[in-house]
């Protein structure tokens, strides 16, 4: 095994418009942000270094608090590793802080729980400058119908129907601690915090309750999608500008033991 | 001459990032504004229509409140000519309201006063969610002495200095009603009102108090840059991310005489 020098966690925003997604993939059409980050590693290092995000997000999908780590090849000494990734990677991609991880920290096993965002645009004209930043809904949305939709989300429930197929998991069980709907001049803003969530559940789940306001559905027909643990009973799937990973929780002994770089 | 059923003003925001500016051009390497609203309007009255804007925005410049106008070949109808031209035209761009406008008003030559906005993100760290909506300056910007040299531009100067070649005026006076600096989080905004603008004058009277401030030069330097009424006495331009044509001001009297569509 390769001699490694510490673990540098990283705390990484990147506006997704312009890449496929964060995770490397052969014949992606577009960059990664994990590939962007680990070429620019390479390059300081002068030798292959990984990157292990906590989680993927996919094409089109923004992150404020991604969080990543990598393992040291050669002690950093005095450099200033965010400074020397940012001038390295594209602008839509920032790397806003950095540690030296504690022993035992992984970015995505010791992750406990995420929180996501979903702004939605909700006004009869669509807006220029929030266009590659949210979702546009022309119809007038009703914030409590949404409520008591995010409300019925809220504790460990099965989330197998609103999982799209290709990463198959343990188990599509998952804990959901909150999920709000907020509105905030002409957007409704969606937050949800859970200890993990399938490919695309998120944006699932948005598509879906926008869908039912949309059809004025009964709010109970969410509970019979959930029942149902089949793809097909969901609706929509909302588009990926919308969507924010917000932020990665650790156990606080994890943090405390972070050294900022 | 062509009938017409009145003339059309334009309310229009716009994401300037995938544009070769407002104008139409000839070898554009990119779409232009004027030009995929001229394109949209010809398909929905099936003839050539013409649009006139309240002025040029460079490439990359964005807007929140662009004025243009057109006029009518065929009479409107029950027709959401907003909703009709945002279908048709890229979601960067957004025609926000619609009014049939009075006589004699002309999104150019009735405008009498332009606000233009500068966001510059001033963090050593960039900000990948806002790097095509703002410029990005590492060292600390002093927000007192940017200040004082706004409370300089104020009153009518002859801005040659700050005018880029290319378009020739009769004249190089303008007159600049408020011009100021705020802190808003970890950006500075440069807010400026006048009752016309050179080309390029924004963004060099912006990038010019920043080098200023980076260089410490004492603030007289800027009356020395406006006395020699030489592009070459003025500094950096200013990159187009960051400026927003925000406001178009016409007589109150042609205002209260639009009737919304």
């Amino acid at each position: 095994m390769a001699e490694t020098h510490g673990r540098v966690k990283l705390l990484i925003s990147y506006d997704g418009t312009d890449f496929s997604g964060w995770q490397v993939q052969t014949q992606a059409p577009r960059p990664t942000i994990q590939a962007q980050i680990e070429g620019a590693l390479s390059q300081i290092f002068n030798q292959e270094v990984k990157v292990i995000g906590s989680g993927r997000t996919d094409a089109g999908v923004h992150a404020i608090g991604q969080i990543a780590h990598f393992d040291l090849p050669k002690p950093l000494r005095e450099m200033d590793i965010c400074y020397k990734l940012n001038r390295m990677t594209p602008n839509s991609i920032a790397v806003r802080r950095a540690w030296m991880a504690p022993e035992g920290f992984h970015a995505q096993l010791s992750a406990e729980r995420k929180t996501y965002r979903y702004w939605v645009h909700n006004h009869r004209r669509p807006t220029a400058l929030r266009c590659r930043y949210s979702a546009w809904i022309r119809y007038s949305l009703d914030l409590d119908y949404l409520s008591q939709l995010a409300k019925m989300i809220e504790g460990l429930h099965d989330f197998k129907s609103f999982q799209s197929v290709g990463t198959e998991t343990v188990t599509t069980e998952r804990m959901i601690y909150s999920a709000t709907w907020r509105k905030r001049g002409s957007s409704l803003l969606f937050t949800i915090t859970g200890d993990g969530f399938l490919k695309q559940m998120v944006r699932n789940l948005v598509g879906t309750m926008l869908e039912m306001n949309w059809k004025k559905r009964p709010v109970d027909d969410l509970l019979r999608i959930l029942q149902e643990k089949d793809r097909k009973a969901a609706l929509t799937t909302a588009p990926p500008e919308g969507l924010y990973l917000s932020r990665v929780y650790y156990p606080q002994e994890l943090d405390r033991r972070c050294r900022e770089l």
